[in-house]
Order: structure tokens, then sequence, then C-alpha cells
């Protein structure tokens, strides 16, 4: 029995290099996704969470995050809808007691049925979870797939000791392919133009430039984190765009010592990395993390390499006081509102045959093709149930 | 031309032996349906309901309700947007003034167009009605199907003379058929288990039991109702369930005064019984009506065989004082919260073959297959054009 | 790639007389349509509009309104989500820095690539644009159909010289096509026998009639507008409808004094032209917009052919004191309710097979005849990518 596939099969065979990154509107299976910061789960709490359309339930017993599905084995309720848990191994569901082992998902006991054969026989889905850098990660995939380690699916240095992650979450109202592509890509500065950042940082921002075509890096190795790399090389750079005779748009320009180096690069799953970005010495770490066909989550998380405590303290403070409120609800913010405008098109599968790139969008094509190439499994409408 | 049906037919075809029953979604014509309490619609009142999914406008007439369709047959607009009744026995369509004989549905009149054909020939759709015990049934059905006597679709003495019945009315959010399941369920008491209405009654709430298996009764005599009586017979029941060495859920247990019979049934269309409940003497009958694919009306009702008016008076101020708020707002309101979390699952069509019954869900199945065996009709989308 | 179709092809071969008709839902290009009011744009302001699905952006520089399609080229995102004019002759896209030409959607330079080939090449769709009377006009059509006069699309009358028009607008909750029936309706006036206007004017409502067939005018003309005229002849007029020895329901009748001709035609695209109303000497010309395929734009506009400059004042105080309160806010919102009301039965495609129209209706089949005969093109979904 067949579902509805998610996008016409029709149209996807109309992209050949990138079918599977066309038909993954829901997300590629068999990953690790951001599900919440850990601040988010303090111990015995439980929290619940929807990623690729799955719903998933969260809770930390002594130390260490479980996760399970969000949706009793039996008649289908949400276990979220009124979580009981009577002791720190097990939750028990609302509804009849089917009573469900964080650990394993077995049946320890039903409450309303206590003989029945389903005791110590039948599970509920469980998922690996990691903890790394303040954020919980679950690998959500099929039985039969053996998760990777985590270090395969984090982008180079994140996970270095010394570096330090702080970040912020917003739900944004978009498909989340939306995520990496604006992030990737070169030509979107003048979207930026009038950030704050750039004062505060003393950055300049040119508005335009000529690319210089085949300037990326394609990181395929199979032990390792898979992504791309731009290693940004303009021909020319243009601080101004002369409109007409009279009119020019001006982009923020301090001169030579405000020229700051700053390296994009995506990785699978699907996370942005901003190298110098949002201010020397930082790193920008987004993660894009599907909910549904309509909407993701985006981590938004910076990283700082500390030689000491006091140094970890510092950036922590300049976070709150600097970063978030100019790059996270400042910067960032406007890359959201052009992703939940463009979803007003890409929301129609359609679109994908009928945007009209230009030469500087290169960087999406391979970034859609990389993606396509590492595909282990397409989240589908069967999955949900 | 075919409408697109309401449920997979490959779907269907899973489930063999509830099929009809499986496409019901939005439930089964030719029956009596309850349409609303009496004491809803006076003398010369209008009142509008939508019973799966078809819209029914009832005026009450020299004590008599009256029930025809809710649209004007010439442009469809509903009647009940803007009721125009300008005499007793007619309404008028406030659009062109079609006029409409509320006994026989008889085109009597065209105030815009008073010669035409159309007077004295065509007719609206035109419903049985019959009123009993403080509610207002209404059949829904086709043209040529009989009306049988309502006492066939009422359960067994909920007609008889000496009872008296109370009751309120909600909206549910959920698709119809899982009201008589959520009711036929003999396992869930777990969801209960802290109900104020149990302490109020000093009523014993064992928590789970081993069923005897076969301890149902199917009636289905071919002049009287239709149902399946769960003739409740636990090998052992279970006041307390043990999670693990120190973990307890305790169930309610007043000892043996506490333990008070209580007998389930459910009968056609769709009318659950609880003999001995809310309290002891009392019976609850409770209505599931069909409004759309998503929601229902539920009619939660108390029958109390009443000798005198005095013990009718005083069962009359008990309901609104001690089982309104303790059994109907109470206790029956979590039977909803249920209802409408297993919407999520069940709302999509393919739950049904993913659910994970256990072995005491066996009277789910049977009142599955005998609603299914007694089918005379399923609603379409057809059939609300 | 075929997209589904608006219409069920099944249903539509039911009605081969007016099939265009009911497959446009969407509405039938290569017409001109109504944006918005003159007033509503001063010099270099920007405003959005939706007509048949596609977002419209239109602008007036030095006085003449254009307009191009409300969606960039590259991304897709809406050009109004940041409106962006750097210059009078330009717009910017807030993303990318799209720039096009107002006047021929020429990419005139794109700020994040401004050596990009499509620089200069590539354009974004424009539109025609026709100002006349207060209206902005706006030619949604294809590249390679060329723009008849607007006269040709006009009711007679309304371009004439000494003709001063007033009016207002409203969104409507109803598919277009229920706008020119319910304008074309004869036997409607039931729903008008209380409006405040007709005691205003001292006009005469009779409530029915019985009409002489076919005493109507195809007016087809190659050079000039195509409509409908109803020379409306009644064989008998009735101011009092008899619903029972006792009931009769009363036209208003001011006797020989109040029997106002009033004419009314339809007119393509969509208007609706009723001489005499709301008042003698006054012409309403009623134009109905598709938004999408559930909600239309009502431009109520009434023409007074006025000699001098003060008549033309006095005309425009008497709309803001009399005809905008009683014939706008009154006596057409009405008409207004009517099709919303309508909109819940004609919604569903095959209601236009299900409807019960009488003898006296036949003007609408006419007119749906009509309109299906002059189709240059129906609007699908494919348009909107």
């Amino acid at each position: 029995m067949a579902t509805q596939p998610l996008v016409d099969p029709e149209l996807l065979a109309a992209k050949k290099s990138w079918k599977e990154y066309f038909a993954a509107k829901l997300g590629f299976r068999n990953h690790w996704y951001v599900a919440c910061f850990s601040r988010e789960i303090a111990e015995g709490e439980v929290l619940a969470r929807k990623i690729m359309g799955e719903g998933i339930l969260l809770r930390r017993i002594n130390g260490k995050v479980h996760a399970i599905r969000d949706r009793c084995i039996h008649r289908g309720v949400k276990l979220s809808d009124k979580v009981e848990c009577h002791n720190a191994e097990t939750i028990t569901c609302w509804y009849h007691g089917f009573t469900f082992r964080w650990e394993d998902g077995l049946v320890t006991a039903i409450v309303g049925a206590p003989e029945s054969s389903a005791v110590g026989t039948k599970r509920i889905k469980t998922y690996p979870v990691e903890e790394a850098k303040g954020l919980v990660f679950v690998f959500v995939g099929d039985a039969d797939f053996a998760a990777p380690p985590l270090r395969h699916e984090c982008p180079p240095s994140f996970l270095d000791d010394a570096v330090v992650v702080e970040g912020d979450c917003r739900v944004v109202k978009s498909n989340w392919r939306l995520g990496p592509e604006g992030g990737i890509d070169e030509i979107h500065r003048y979207l930026h133009r009038e950030a704050p950042l750039l004062l505060n940082t003393k950055s300049s921002l040119p508005l335009g430039h000529k690319a210089v075509r085949g300037q990326f890096e394609m990181v395929e190795d199979e032990d390792g984190p898979k992504g791309l790399i731009d290693h940004f090389k303009a021909e020319k750079m243009y601080f101004d765009a002369q409109l007409d005779e009279k009119t020019v748009v001006r982009g923020v320009n301090f001169g030579a010592e405000g020229r700051r180096a700053v390296y994009a690069s995506v990785w699978l799953p699907a996370c942005l990395k901003v190298e110098g970005f949002p201010g020397p010495g930082l790193t920008l770490f987004e993660w894009y993390v599907p909910i549904d066909e309509t909407s993701h989550r985006c981590f938004m998380t910076i990283g700082s390499a500390c030689a000491t405590d006091e140094e970890a303290d510092l950036f922590r403070q300049a976070y709150k006081a600097r970063w978030k409120p100019l790059a996270v609800d400042g910067f960032l913010q406007q890359d959201i509102m052009a992703r939940e405008s463009a979803q007003g098109f890409y929301g129609n599968d359609r679109a994908w045959l009928e945007e009209c790139l230009v030469e500087d969008d290169f960087m999406l094509i391979e970034w859609r093709k990389l993606r396509a190439r590492h595909c282990h499994g397409i989240q589908t409408l069967d999955h949900l149930l």
C-alpha cells in the first residue's frame, strides 16, 4: 500500500543530479539532528519535540538524555499530552497505563492489562542520543541503520575541546532546505547592508562581487564530516552599486581594516559554519532541523575557542550582551525573514523547476548535488505511522 | 461521476471483517440520531444542526418537531443564515423567497417567481423526527428506506416508562467511532484513577484485570435493538500496579462495599449504556452523533427509574448538584480528552492498520464487526450534495 | 507536466454549453481587470494586489501607473515584503538586489552579482495598465495576446466624457462568478425588500413577476464591449406574496410614481451595469475581480453624467452622504451576504450540476453561455508559477 509521495515523481524526474534532495521535503533519515539545548532539559524533566514529522519525547535520567517516540503503541495517543513518570526509568501512558522503559522502549507493564503478552515483548521506538557542546543530538533513523559517530555529522572544529558554544533557537516557517541554501548563498549581502552588527564590529560589507567559478571544495572523506567549503575568491568586489547616473546603493566600508575574511561552509545533515562571524575569532554554527514540510527549527550557535575558564566566561558575557542582540536577533533574523518569504515560492514543488538562478549561485547547486549523493533515506509519510 | 471515496479502498481491503465500519468515517446512514435536547427547541423556534455532514434545520410546530435540509434547493444558500418563517407551517428562503412546508418539504410558493412550475411540485428533503425522554431524534437516511421504530435504535430500558433522563452535550473534536470504542474499552480505568467521582460515591476502582475471553453477548434480534453486551468477568482484578520494587500505582479501594457492579454495552447506531454508573441505580446512556469526519456531538445522559414525581424531582436535583459536575464534567470529560488525543492518530486512515491492540481489546473488534454487519448505508461526500 | 485541473474534467463534460465558464474558477485570462481606485496610489507609491491568484505590484511614476509581477524572478520572494525603490524608474529586490525597470521589467542591475549575464537580458513580467474614471485597470494575460482597447471591456456609457464616477471596494468571500450571476438575477428582489434605500428614494419594489421569456439582447460586436442586456419585460408584477389565507409578504409600493425603470446588463470580463440605480439618472457599475478561487474584489461604482463641475461636486457630495451609506453599504451589502452564503454551496464544484434553477433564471444560463463563448484563456495553477 503505497502512500502518495511527498513530491510528484514527474517533477523529480526533471532534476536528475539532485533528485533525492528535491524529494527530501520532510528531511533525510539516518542522521543526527539537534533536538534542543542541554539547558532545556534538566534531570528528570521531559521534553517533546517534532523532527521530520516524528513526535519524539526526551527525558534526562541520571544525567543522560533518552529519547522515545511520542506516541503510545496501543491507541496512538501522545504520551506528552499528560506526562506520567512514576519512577525514574519508565513513562506510563496516561490512557491505559502502558509503561515503557526509556532505555530500550520495552513495555515493562500495562496497568490496565497486567497479564497481556505485550508486557516484556513489545517496544516503543527509541532513538540514540548524544550530547555535546550544550546541544542534545538525536539520531532519527531506521532500526537497521547503525548510527555513525556524532563527529561525522558535526562541522570540523565544532567538537574541539577548547570550543565553548552559546546559542539560541527559533522556529522558522519555511522548509528546512531554505536554511543551508540561504547560508551558502554568496550574493545576498544586500539583505544585510543595514545590519547594526556591521557598524558594531566595524566590518566592511561589499555588496557585490564577480566570483571565480570553481573556488569550492567538496569534503567527502568516509571517516569524517561531509560538506562543501566555499573558498570564496572574488575577481572583483563592489562596495557601491550604481543604479543610474545619480543613484548609488552603498555597502558598508571601513576601508582595509574593516575587511575581514569570512569563510562559509555547509555540512551534512544540514549545518552552516561561518568562520570569522559574527566577529573575529568566532565561528557561527547554524543547524537546520526539519519540523515538518513547512517549518524547521534553527539553532543559531556561536563557538569560541577559549584557553581558560576566564576566557569562556568573558565569551558567555559577550554572547548575551553583544552577539545575541546583534547577530542572532539582528543579522541572522534577516536571513530568517528571507527564508520565510522564499517559502511562499518554494512551498510549491514546481517552483524548484522555475527558479531563475544566476552564475554566482553555482554553490547552491553543488550543495544540492552533494546532499543528494549522500542520501541514506528520505523521510516519507509512511515513516510517520 | 464517482467522488473520491472517504477512505482509500486499498486500505479498506485490509480489514475484511469490519470493512464497512472502517469506511463509515462520516457515519452510517439510515439510522436515528440524537439532534438535540427537547429543551433546546421551544414552540416556534428554529435550530440548525449538522449530522454526518448534512445541514439539518429543526422547528417545533404545535408541539411536534419537524426537520428539513438546511439548504435551499435553488441556489444552495443555508436557510439558517437568515431564518424567515412568515407563518407557522412554512419557512421562506431569505434570498429568492422559496417557501417550503415543514411537514413535507413542498414548495408552496416562490415570492420572486410566483408562477414557476416549481411551486407545488418541487420539494426540499425532510427527515422523520421522534421525541423521547427529552431527546429529539432525527432519522437520517434514504428516501426509499423505511425508518425502523425508534425503540429498535435505543438501548434496552432507555424508553421504559419509569425512566427519567437528564443530560448535557459537548462537541468533541474526534471522529465519532472513537466514542463507542472508548466506552466499550475494558482496560482504560487507569485514565480515571483520580476522578473525584470515585471518592464521592465511595466506589472502588481496580486498575487492571485479566479478562475471561468470550464473556460478551451479541444482541441481534430482528425486532429490537442491536448491540454488544460486556458480561464483564475477570479472572483476576488488580487494585495496584507494581512498576518496580518500590513503585506502585494504586487504584481506589473502598474494600468490598466499594465494589459496585458496572455493566457496559454498546448499541446501534452508536450509544453506550453503563448500568450502575455514575452511581447505584443509575444508568449512563451516551450518544455519539457524527458532525463531520473530525468531530461529533456527545450527548451524555443519565437515566433513573423513578416511581413518583417526587423521586423524579430528587433525581433532577441530584443531577445538577452531583452527577453533572462529577460525572459529566469530570469523569466523562477524561474520556473526551482521550478521544481527542487519539484522533491525532486515528485521523490518519492508515492508523487503523497500525494500532497495536492487546488481548483485552477483543471487545473493540467484536463491536466493529457487529457494526459492520448491520450496515444499511455509508455516508459519503455524494450525500452532501 | 500537467497540473491537476481546477475543476474535474468529468464534471466539466456535463455542461457542454458553458464548459469554459465552469472551468474558469480562477477567472478568464486576457482581460482588463480593475486593480484599485486611482486615489489609492499616489505619485511614487507602491501597491500590491492579487488578481486571479497572481501577485501584482503597482507603482505610479510621473503620473502613469506601471504594473509588474510581485515575485522576484530569482528566488521567488515577494518584492512587496520589503519595498525598495532607490530611484523613480526601478524597484530593487530586498534579498539579492535584483533591480527591475517598472516600464519593461528589464533587469537593469543585480547588486549582489553586478556582472551576471542576467543584467540587461532577463525580465520580470509586466502588465499593461490603463486608468479611467478613477479606476486603474490592469491587463492580465499572455505575452502573445494583444490587449484590446479598454473601451471593449467597459460597459457602454461608462467611459463617456460627462460621466463622473464614485465608488468603494469590498473583499467578498465568494468565487467571482457569483458576482455577475447575482446581478443578473431577476427574481431576488425579496432579499432587498427591507432595504432603507427604497424608502429613501421612494422606489417601489415588486416582489415577484412572471417574465416574458426571451426579452434579452446579446451584444457581441467585434469592435466593442460584449454583454447581455436584460430588456426586462414582465407579463405580471406582484407587490404582495400570499403565503396562506392570512399571511401576506408585502413589497414596497409607492404607487405609479414609485415605479422606476431599472435596466440591468452584464459585460465582459465581469461587470454589472444597472441604469436607474441607486436613483434616477444614476448608473451602477459593479466590477467583480477574482482574487483567488474563493474570494473576489467587488468595486461598487456609481456613475453620473454631469454637465458642469458644480454638478459633479453635488454628485460627489450625494455619493458620500446618501449613496454610499444606503446603496453601497446597505442594498449592495445584502447581495454580498447572499454571494458569501451561496459560496458554501457553489464552492463544491459538483454543486453546479445540482443547482435547481427555475424558469426565470434563464438569464443566468445565457450569461454563462456568452461568457464561455468569448473565452480567450482560462486561468490555471500553471499560470501562478
